[in-house]
């Protein structure tokens, strides 16, 4: 079979090329892939992947194409598998409590799905509504709720998986444990389309919970707001969200929106607490953070508490608007919060430009964004930002952490990956890779 | 470097190799080890599998040997290489909440040097005062507040592997999240001593609840039971304990601890629930399961809940004293607990052998335990225990479930192993061991 055989399912008008030409990074275009292929069903899946491998074809699997890494971009000569249109529902179970769903369903729609049975899908990625729960799990994305809920890998039970030769696989299993054989689940899970394609998965619900608690707090800076962090880790709460917005993005939303928010101080924090306690502990943590905050407003209703989440969800959004944002998304041990803000304040003011920091300060993930002029797309990268992203990284690595806690290696990052792994650790992924993919030909040139 | 090179690590007394051909399975008893290398620190475990590997001789890691699925049982011509000496705990660190360990530590020590900081360490197998940490990684060891905090494999962020040919690696990093590169963590974690040799990790640690509840109740059959189950699923709540023991191992506890549990019913489920709203979630639970229970107990204070406790802790030792124990551990669908219980109670009655029945039933686990007359150790299991107990297996599997939830595949059921897995997947699994292990030195014969 050759690319002709399949003519229905080749688009390659430009249009679409260019839109598959890069992700949500914005990054990096190059020449525009071969072709779009359209998925309608899994054979599609099996017989694309038959014919790429047998004539050495690069294939990108790609979901919402809202990958913040470059990992699901084009590039000359690739086909782009787009799994969008895979987009049932297959199954909600409030017994077993899991759901059994096609690649493309998009992550919001799980969760609505799952809160009509009273359930919650619950890694939530800022992309909700634009990502896909197969590139959720190709990517292991985190989210706001991960401070308590964790990430994409903890609630992925099973998952169909076609492998590069076209053959297809069932891993994991039905049931909520289960150690027979390697963990397969997990070693596909995060790997950004590198060693097969994700066409079915059975993820796990869990209760909607009873309630929620919502607090903001804004602090006279940002290591203050650091400490704050620490002390909430130190009270025995354990939030459900914890982000972490600075002054500068305050500044750019009040820009954007017409607000007031960087009056109010020079960081702010999110926090919501969940399930039955959610009130006595959002108090526990309010008295942890009293002695370091400015101010402080909480909320038990919804409609207060969107009011409470605003600066956290316009964050991204305000700087898009302002800038062409290079996103970062470093983790460090949570001790070390204020010190790599810090630290990477005095970058941008060494490198001359401008970085924005927000994130999950639950979990140690800071995303630095560094806004340059609104060059066009396709542009390459300047190189100030790209100094200061490489000595981000540095910094990360210096402090223990990891150049990327939930975006992805991808295209933008794969030195500083080779780097953080080192030589061993790198020889042995490369090896699993070349296990499973011997052609080479699953998303050549991205991730390891 | 020859063996003989190593004399004073390798013992080869008499006693000390009978003790190392079984684990607590008390199955199976092939001939002897060669010899016993006790690891006095990661040197010499480097130097084992280097040498191992040079000379192509089987090494066996071992920890507190309290596994149940023979998977730590030395053989002819292996080596097992004792890791239990390697036990300090090398930090706890309250604002990371984390630990870092040697692989022999005990659960309950690990446990223990948490709580003295407010933390803990979740996961908490039957045999948290025997095992050990790198035995818990090595089988992903499930427990029995696995229901609200899964298993061993959620609590792992890192891990220093001494590869097949004495190459050390450290895998995965010290912050909560990081996506750069495969997830070897998870592909060692459950690998059962097959794809390298733990030497260190670090794990995660939680606050310990601010409070935890109690409640066991009793139900005129299993099925009433499981029926129970299944409306604590749907009612809301998120137990971090739900446990269940059936009538005949109740019986079994009386016969050997003199007390008078089963006249109170002929099924027993301990439901706990912790942190800040326990009462309040407890009270929802006791509200779903008070159709279907005939007597409740409540308790919030550690002493009244340690009674509570009584009958799912004594249910192993009391079956231990009453004979052998085959101890099965099976998975299915929550939502088929009680047709799984009925038709273990079939096979009984038709193979004509006692199956006792307990397990994890929030998460769908059972453990079929058949007690077979008190054989001399080393004994081959006898033939109807095991038809029983393939029965059990082909049970799982057509309920949907697994043949092994948490206690591993081993010697014991590397058969059924196989067929769960399916040819395709457990080709591709064997590939993967090879990759690691290329002359099949660790545990050759053990799991997959
Ligand atoms: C506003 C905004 C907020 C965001 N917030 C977060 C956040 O909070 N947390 C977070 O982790 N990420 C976040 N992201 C990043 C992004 O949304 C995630 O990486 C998401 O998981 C990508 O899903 P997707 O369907 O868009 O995948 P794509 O971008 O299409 O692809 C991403 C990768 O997955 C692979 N892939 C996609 N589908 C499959 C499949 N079926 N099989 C195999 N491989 C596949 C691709 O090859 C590529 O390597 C955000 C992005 C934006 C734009
Ligand atoms: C009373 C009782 C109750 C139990 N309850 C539970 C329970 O609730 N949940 C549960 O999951 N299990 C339970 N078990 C089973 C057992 O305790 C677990 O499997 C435990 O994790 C084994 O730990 P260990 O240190 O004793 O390992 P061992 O028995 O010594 O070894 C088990 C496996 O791990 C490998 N291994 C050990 N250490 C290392 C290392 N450092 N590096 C590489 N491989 C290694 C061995 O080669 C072997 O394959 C119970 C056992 C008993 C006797």
């Amino acid at each position: 079979m050759t690319l002709v055989e399949l003519p229905a399912l080749v688009d390659t008008d430009a249009a679409a090329l260019l839109s598959a030409t890069t992700d949500r990074s914005g990054w990096p275009g190059a020449a525009p892939p071969r072709g779009v292929v359209r998925a309608r069903d899994v054979g599609d899946v099996r017989d694309v992947l038959a014919w790429a491998n047998a004539t050495g074809t690069s294939v990108i699997a790609r979901g919402g194409g809202s990958g913040l890494a470059g990992a699901a971009a084009g590039v000359d000569g690739a086909v782009v598998l787009d799994l969008s249109g895979l987009d049932r529902i297959l199954a909600i179970d409030p017994d077993e409590q899991l759901a059994r769903v096609e690649p493309g369903v998009i992550t919001a729609d799980l969760d609505a799905a799952a809160a009509a049975h009273g359930l919650m899908y619950a890694p939530d990625p800022g992309s909700v509504s634009i990502s896909t729960i197969g590139g959720n799990i190709a990517t292991n994305a985190g989210g706001l709720r991960g401070a308590k809920y964790g990430v994409t890998r903890d609630h992925v039970l099973a998952l169909d998986v076609v492998l590069a030769d076209g053959t297809q696989v069932h891993v994991g299993r039905d049931t909520i444990k289960g150690v027979t054989g390697y963990d397969l689940v997990g070693l596909f899970t995060g790997s950004e389309g590198t060693l097969g394609v994700i066409v079915g998965a059975t993820v796990r619900l869990l209760p909607r919970p009873a309630r929620t608690a919502t607090l903001s707090a804004y602090f006279s800076d940002i290591e203050t707001a650091a400490h704050a962090v620490s002390a909430i880790t130190r009270s025995g709460a354990r939030p459900a969200v914890l982000e972490i917005v600075d002054g500068q993005t305050l500044g750019a939303i009040d820009a954007v929106e017409g607000t007031d928010l960087r009056v109010r101080g020079e960081a702010f924090l999110l926090v919501q607490t969940d399930g039955f306690g959610a009130e006595e502990e959002l108090a526990v943590i309010a008295a942890a953070l009293a002695p370091f905050a400015a101010l402080v407003e909480t909320a038990t209703d919804a409609a207060a508490s969107d009011r409470l989440l605003f600066a956290r969800r316009r964050a991204l959004p305000a700087l898009e608007a302002i800038g062409r944002p290079l996103i970062e998304d470093v983790a460090v041990p949570r001790s070390r919060l204020a010190e790599a803000v810090r630290r990477i304040r005095a970058i941008a003011e060494e490198e001359n430009v401008r970085i924005f920091v927000f994130g999950h300060a639950g979990d140690g993930n800071l995303h630095p964004i560094i806004v340059t002029e609104s060059e066009p797309a396709g542009a390459p990268i300047p190189a100030a930002a790209q100094r200061a992203a490489d000595r981000i990284f540095a910094l990360a690595l210096e402090l223990g952490g990891t150049i990327t806690a939930e975006h992805g290696v991808g295209r933008l990052k794969r030195e500083w990956a080779a780097r953080e792994l080192g030589a061993d650790v790198h020889a042995l992924q490369t090896r699993i890779r070349d296990l499973f993919d011997p052609r080479g030909i699953l998303n050549p040139g991205s991730s390891l």
